[in-house]
């Protein structure tokens, strides 16, 4: 096989990039977030949208992409990537990425998700005319053959998308949470509720509640919920040494995870000091009891 | 001209919404300013926009229009609105919205926006038959024809649109502006030196950051505009009674408005007291001097 100095470079460039396959999974996490607009819409899978929402999407990490690793507009195509020009491909389908005319020859970041999976992959190629498929889509648009496919150089060819949590809910409980009688405080203490020990992201709290202010509908859950002894952990404080001491994932910044303990009676579990006393995570036939009145 | 009760009640029922037209006009802001994406993108103008973004603005117009109104989701159209089915269209130009063959004899709610002349205007018509031009278009929609455009009821014929402000301004001081050269507070330092007296809304401030914390920028800014006596004020404690002292606009919540001031000699203008001393606004002439140290 030719060398292919310019592709190289292009890799090079984002393997370089501190925590890369991080940023590009932030990326398109957010990119999938704000086209759901969960806030506003309530909605949080990509079948909910509307097809020119669809098209967007690819638009939307395009643009999270080149803010997140502050790439510089290119000449003929969307980057300039250690001075290689590199256009932006998205396709919810990995593979049908769809090369318009403009960037045959050209190098293809060519970027892909699967929110049930909570996967996704992006690689580089440079789509020649004879890695690409004979025939045109209505928008002269082809997609890469099999050559095309194998010569991807893959920058993650299977990385971890943070989780649509409302998406990976069981039916029932998902109709609960989001249920349009309740206020959105009540789905947000529904959620904190039904949901626990998982990581509930701040889209998933807003889209959730309907309102903007998440953090509030948090400190008000932790109030409702304070009688049955269901506590939520955030990223600050004390809570990240709780969440360890009772043998949870500890959230990070812009997230929360609940649990329902009770006041540990010496049964030789994980405990957690709270505010004095020492607590454990309920088993599922402990009585429920208030939890700690104050853990900051 | 028969009657029509749906269309009443639909329009009775937008009219008699607190500040309706206030709120129309925030939403259509908000939607265009989204679609910009002007903190990470720099852009603030339609014809920067991919024709992906073009499109979606009418589903972001949708949406927020949605959430500030509170609608519900109709069955077969996009809102319930007093219990009747409407379907939103937006179109770039007065007059030109397309209507889909499911909307043909529904209420729709056309909305258009123009952001050169500050201007919206958002009616109501029954796209019946009768009121469709012939020809479809290959999306098989078709446009009002002029008995459909005379049958609109406008609930805003022509409301004004908060300005574009970075749209609106001389090349030469926008690029200076924006010139990518200088750091983001660099860029907003010059945005508040070189356009005074103006309300530069928080999106503007962003765009010209690119970064995301506007209120720090600004509040930097005031520190390095300081020595040459120009002051920005905002909508909080002391700055709406100096703007108003001083014959200016005051800034509404989310906004700012920057002025050259030097120290009043009796010159018989407006003044404002600030930390004790009378300032009154700089005539171009005047030498700058540093302005207040603290106006809190």
């Amino acid at each position: 096989m030719l060398q292919d100095e310019g592709l190289e470079r292009a890799v090079a460039w984002f393997r370089n990039q501190a925590r890369f396959e991080e940023r590009f999974a932030a990326a398109i996490r957010q990119s999938f977030d704000e086209v759901f607009d969960g806030q506003r819409t309530g909605r949080y899978r990509i079948e909910q949208l509307g097809k020119a929402e669809k098209t967007y999407i690819g638009t939307k990490v395009e643009i999270v992409v080149q803010d997140e690793f502050g790439l510089q507009r290119g000449r003929r195509l969307d980057y300039l990537v250690d001075e290689q020009e590199v256009d932006s491909k998205w396709s919810m389908t990995s593979g049908a990425w769809m090369i318009p005319t403009a960037a045959v020859g050209e190098l293809c970041l060519c970027l892909t998700a699967n929110d049930n999976r909570s996967e996704f992959r992006v690689g580089i190629v440079r789509a020649g005319d004879a890695r690409l498929r004979a025939g045109l889509n209505k928008d002269k648009k082809r997609r890469l053959n099999d050559d095309g496919l194998s010569a991807m150089t893959w920058l993650v060819s299977r990385g971890d998308l943070a989780e649509n949590l409302l998406l990976h809910l069981d039916d029932g409980i998902r109709d609960s949470i989001l249920n349009p009688a309740f206020s959105g405080q009540r789905r947000v203490n529904e959620l904190f509720r039904l949901v626990q020990q998982r990581i509930v992201r701040r889209e998933v709290v807003l889209t959730v509640a309907r309102q903007d202010d998440g953090p509030k509908r948090v400190r008000d859950a932790r109030k409702a919920l304070r009688g049955e002894g269901v506590i939520v952990l955030g990223h600050q404080q004390s809570h990240p040494r709780i969440a360890e001491a009772l043998g949870l994932a500890i959230p990070p910044k812009g997230s929360w995870l609940s649990c329902r303990v009770v006041r540990d009676g010496g049964e030789g579990e994980r405990t957690a000091e709270i505010a004095g006393a020492s607590w454990r995570l309920a088993r599922p036939g402990d009585q429920p009891e208030p939890g700690p009145a104050v853990y900051t």
